[in-house]
C-alpha cells in the first residue's frame, strides 16, 4: 500500500468536484454539478491528494512507482454509490417473473411459494459459504458497473440465525472486496410463516434477540422496516427505530411503496437517515420531509420492472429536498444492480436532469449511507474511487444512450478494478 | 475461407433449433422455441452443417484447423436480427433529450432546430467518409451486443444526393463488416424545408428521381414511409409502395405510431413485408393483419424512451400474428441499438414470454428483412451466427436480469467477433 500513487491526466472533465464540506445537494442546487475541464488528479494510498486544470499542472519530480492514466476525451466521475440493495440472496426468481407474464397475481405466486418467503426458505437452507460465493460474484459485477459503495440489507432470513448469516456474508464482502459496504438489519421485511399468528412475538424476537446480537457483533450500521399496508405498521416501525437508536443503528426504511400510511412522518420523527421507495407520495408526505435531514431515496429500477409508479423526483426536488438514487437490487422486484441504468431511468422516467441524476447517484447516495465524507464527489481528501468513461460526446450522452455500456475503467481506492482502453 | 471449421460442444442448450423450412412463427406457436439440450454443433465455411445432442456426437476424424468452443453451462442462441433501424446518422441528439426534461414540447424543440430536420441538416453537411466512420463504430457495437443482421434506413438526407449518400454508407457497411445488412429507402421520413409548400413536388422527387437512382445503383431492398398524422398520408404511402413495387422494392413502413389512420390496411393491400411501430392499434388494424403475410414489428425501446404506449404484443399474438421485435435505433427517439434490452422490454413491458420474445428477435425478425432462410434459427444450412451466453441459470434469466450483459461470445458466419471466456 505504501507510496502507491496514481495520476489521471488529460480528462475531458473531472465531474462532481464539490468543495470539501459539501455533504449533499438539495433542491435547485442539485443541478449544480461542478466540473474541472481538462483536468488532472493525483491520488496517494487511495486518497485524492491534488487536482486541477491541465494549464495549472505543477509537474512532478518523482515518477517512481506512479501509475499514469491518460483520460483524453474521457470523463472522470465519482464512482456510483448504491444506498439500497438486497444483494445477498440465495437464488434468482425468474420463475415468478414468467408467472407474472402468464397473468398470475401476487397471491397466486405466493401460494406457489413465491415472494419474500420464497427467498427466505431458500436462504435458510443455503450455507453461509455458498451464499457468500454467490453474493461476491454479484458484487464483483456491480464494481464492474462502476459501483464503489453499496448498502446491503438482511431480510431474507427472518430467523435469528439466518439474519445473522446474511449480515456476516455482507460483512465478509466488506472485508474481502475493495468497495465500501454498509449493512442494514431488515428482519422486519415480512412476517415469517412461523409467526403468522403471533406478529408481536416476531417483533419481540427482533427487538429482544436479533437486534442485540447484530449490534454486539457489529454486523450492521442501520435498521430497516418494510412499513407498508399488509407488511409492518407505522407503530411497529417506530418500535424498531426506537430500539435501533438504543443500539446505535440509524433508520433507513422502506416507506410509501404502495400506500401512504404515515411512515414518512414517523421516520422523520425518529431521526431516520433515509426514507426509501416513495412511489406513492401525498403532498403531506413531501412536506414532512422539508427542513429535515432525512434523505428521500428513489428506486426507479423497481418501478421499471414491476410497472408501478415512478417516485416523484421533480416534486421532491422542487420542495428543496436532496434526492438520492439506488438500485433496490433484489431477486423478486428488481433483478438489477446496475446504477448506470438507474441514472438513465432518473432522466428518462423521473425527468431529472443529467446533473441532478448524477448528484443523486453519487454525493446524495453517499450521504444516504453515511459516506459523504469519504465518497460521492471528486474532492481532495476523499477516496480515489472513480468511473472513467469511454469517449462520449457529453455528460448528457450517458443517460441518453441508455442501451450502451459507457464505462471504460473503474478505480476503487486508487486501484483499477476494471481495466479498459485507458488503462490497458 | 476454405475449409474453415467450427465446433461448439457441451452447450447447456442450442436454442431456437427450428426445423428447416420454418420461416416464421405466429400466434400460439411463438411460445415454441425448440432446443437441443446438451448440444453440439458443427459449421463449415460459415454455414451450420450438423448438430445434435452430446449423446449422439458422431466423433470427428479430421481435427485439422478446427476451432473448438466449449460452451459448458452456456446457451447458444441464434444471433439477434434487428429489422428496423436508422443507424446511419450524423450526430447524437442528447441536447433535445435535455430540452424535453426541461419541459420543452416538440414544437419548441423543432423551433430550436431539433427533430428529424435537425438530423437532416447535420447529415447533409457531413462527408460520406465521416458518416461511414461513425456508423461503422455503431454497428461494431451492435455486433458486440449480439446483432448479426441489421436493417438500415435512409431518411435523414431528404435530398437525392444525401439520401443516396446514406444508402451508400449502409452498403459499404454491408461490404466491409461481417454481419448481414439490408437497406431501406426512407426518403419519405419528413417533408424537407425546401418542399414545405410543395409536398407533391417532394413526392415527385422521390418517385421520379431518388427511387430510380436507388434501384439502379442497387442501394436498397425496401421502401419505407412515415405514414402518420402531420407526416405522410395513406395516399402518399400508397403511391410510394406502388412505385417501389415497380423497382422491386418491398414495403417496410412506419405506421400507427401516434394515430391509427388506415396505414395498415393500405400496407396490407400493397403487399408490404412488414408494418412497424404499431403503438396505437385499433381492433380493425389487428384484423387487417390476420391471414396476411405482413409481419407486425414492435419497437419497445422507442416507447421506453419517449414514454408513449408500448405496442400490443399480446393482442397481436392472440390474433395469431408473427410478432417481430426491433430496436428503432435513431438519435432522436431511440438512442439504443441494444437488442438484448429490446428482448427484456418485450417480456417486462409487452408481457411476452421469454420464448416469444426470443422468437420475435430472431426468426421473425429475420423474416421481417427477408433473411429467414439464412438466419434467425439454429438450423442446418443457415449461417453460423450465434450468441454464446455467460453461464446463466435459465433462458428466462436473460430478460429478467435486464441490467446485466449476458453475452460471452458472438460469432458471425463461423467467425468470432466478440471473444469471451468460452473463446479466450
Amino acid at each position: 500500500m505504501e507510496g502507491r500513487r496514481l495520476l489521471i491526466k488529460n480528462a475531458k472533465a473531472l465531474v462532481g468536484t464539490h468543495a470539501a464540506g459539501v455533504e449533499r445537494v438539495a433542491g435547485a442546487a442539485m443541478r449544480e454539478l461542478p466540473q474541472v475541464e481538462q483536468g488532472w488528479l493525483m491520488a496517494e494510498n487511495g486518497i485524492i491528494t491534488a487536482m486541477g486544470n491541465d494549464a495549472d499542472w505543477p509537474g512532478i519530480t518523482d515518477w517512481n512507482g506512479l501509475e499514469v492514466i491518460d483520460a483524453t476525451d474521457r470523463y472522470v466521475l465519482p464512482g456510483w454509490c448504491d444506498p439500497h440493495t438486497h444483494t445477498v440472496f440465495a437464488a434468482s426468481r425468474e420463475g415468478e417473473f414468467v408467472d407474472r407474464i402468464n397473468g398470475l397475481g401476487y397471491q397466486e405466486i405466493a401460494a406457489k411459494g413465491g415472494g419474500i418467503l420464497n427467498s427466505a426458505a431458500k436462504l435458510r437452507a443455503m450455507s453461509e459459504e455458498e451464499l457468500y460465493t454467490q453474493a461476491r460474484a454479484r458484487v464483483e459485477e456491480l464494481m464492474r458497473q462502476g459501483t464503489v459503495a453499496v448498502e446491503i440489507k438482511s431480510g431474507y432470513g427472518l430467523t435469528t440465525d439466518s439474519e445473522l448469516k446474511m449480515l456476516r456474508v455482507a460483512k465478509r464482502l466488506k472485508e474481502e472486496l475493495p468497495l465500501q459496504v454498509r449493512t442494514t438489519l431488515l428482519a422486519a421485511h415480512a412476517i415469517p410463516p412461523e409467526y403468522k399468528a403471533d406478529r408481536n412475538g416476531y417483533m419481540d424476537l427482533i427487538v429482544q434477540e436479533i437486534m442485540p446480537r447484530v449490534a454486539e457483533e457489529g454486523l450492521a450500521q442501520y435498521v430497516d422496516c418494510f412499513c407498508e399496508t399488509n407488511y409492518f405498521t407505522v407503530a411497529e416501525m417506530e418500535r424498531l427505530l426506537e430500539a435501533g437508536a438504543e443500539h446505535g443503528l440509524l433508520g433507513k426504511v422502506h416507506v410509501n411503496q404502495f400506500t401512504s400510511i404515515g411512515g414518512i412522518q414517523a421516520a422523520v420523527a425518529k431521526g431516520a437517515l433515509s426514507v426509501d421507495h416513495l412511489e406513492i407520495m401525498e403532498d403531506a408526505d413531501i412536506q414532512a420531509l422539508t427542513g429535515t435531514a432525512v434523505i428521500p431515496t428513489l428506486l426507479p429500477s423497481c418501478s421499471f420492472f414491476l410497472g408501478i409508479p415512478y417516485g416523484p423526483a421533480r416534486r421532491l426536488i422542487e420542495a428543496g429536498l436532496p434526492v438520492a438514487l439506488a438500485t433496490d437490487f433484489n431477486p423478486g422486484t428488481t433483478p438489477s444492480g446496475n446504477m448506470n441504468f438507474v441514472v438513465a431511468l432518473g432522466c428518462i422516467k423521473l425527468r431529472m436532469l443529467p446533473e441532478e441524476a448524477i448528484n443523486a447517484a453519487t454525493l446524495n447516495a453517499a450521504a444516504a449511507m453515511g459516506l459523504q465524507n469519504e465518497l460521492g464527489s471528486i474532492t481532495v481528501g476523499k477516496r480515489a474511487s472513480f468511473i472513467i468513461t469511454k469517449a462520449v460526446p457529453s455528460l448528457a450522452y450517458l443517460p441518453y444512450a441508455f442501451g450502451q455500456d459507457h464505462i471504460d475503467t473503474v478505480i476503487i481506492d486508487g486501484r483499477t478494478v476494471r481495466t479498459g482502453e485507458a488503462t490497458d
